[in-house]
């Protein structure tokens, strides 16, 4: 691995509790043939925020306004963090995003209906996105594990951080609520990652 | 700093949100002359969670069911996570236990009142309990700062640590419900303090 990778501000996304759906999903529970509504654009290419929500409800809980992530994707995948999976009372495993096997289902609500999902609820690995040249200059290569030191009011080292590379991510620290939460992250704080 | 520290185990406790009350405020939210009746012990000695419960009432969202810990306080002291912060709509700073300067007040409901608190609101900093015995076998001193990493499937390295001394401690880590969750602690795991 290439030295120095701390020299390099690693931007932070946190992502909160939302629902990548696929088409058929999202007519089940916003009417045959709707179509998202880009709400704001990701840094990620081609991905956005929805306008449309929906609630997740488990067996001992739910959660309102979950926001739905567009473009409509081949399989729905629901990410939330562990103090949701508390509120619903659920064991949600950890997971590499797309990695779907086992996993628990949910029942999403929406404003035309119900859908019980038999699977795709996951807690998401931490992970760094970035493009093929970014990695290249990190040293860096698809699947490769870092640590992410974060240097604020509540330091913390965060180990097990996946390094995903594809031609539309840009460079950007994706963790959960809690994650965030426990660091103290704010808007414009930024990680590095430690040489080992 | 003595070396091998690593080589003890520190028991973790995740602390919830909690109120520690002062009898002027029992006696508000549970009528006048109330003893906090106790329903388990705490590892620290003396210390008890009550059967009591308050609700939490902020400028955009409530949180019921907070645990009352007993014996009373000479002062309110409300301790909250991140993510609970945001429920209530509140900026709530981090802090040393007993160190209520400047921080927000907070209203509670009791089964026979309401009490608006003018402050005591706060974050608790992420501190290890420890006797003095405890504290001489590791060479750590009352306010000392350490790191503490934690071995799971999430590791994290918690920074800025606070050593807490005094005859009635026993060694024990104390993280918040977000900390806790972001390094996935379970029942039974443990953290180990990094020599620096």
């Amino acid at each position: 691995m290439a030295g120095h990778h701390g020299d390099l501000r690693i931007p932070i996304a946190i992502s909160a509790r939302h629902a990548h759906l696929c088409q058929r999903t999202i007519d089940a529970l916003f009417g045959p043939g709707h179509q998202l509504r880009p709400r704001n654009p990701l840094k990620q290419i081609g991905q956005f925020a929805a306008q449309e929500t929906v609630s997740m409800v488990g067996p001992h809980g739910r959660i309102e306004n979950v926001r739905v992530m567009g473009p409509p994707r081949s399989q729905d995948q629901t990410e939330i963090s562990r103090t949701d999976a508390m509120v619903l009372g659920l064991h949600v495993p950890l997971r590499d995003s797309g990695d779907l096997r086992n996993t628990p289902g949910i029942t999403l609500e929406g404003p035309r209906g119900a859908v019980t999902l038999t699977g795709g609820l996951v807690r998401s690995l931490r992970h760094i996105h970035m493009s093929p040249a970014e990695a290249g200059r990190l040293g860096l290569h698809d699947h490769d594990i870092v640590r992410v030191a974060i240097d604020t009011e509540r330091p913390v080292v965060f180990g097990n951080v996946v390094v995903r590379v594809a031609d539309d991510y840009r460079l950007e620290l994706h963790l959960d609520t809690d994650e965030g939460n426990a660091a103290g992250v704010e808007p414009g704080t930024t990680g590095r990652i430690l040489d080992d």
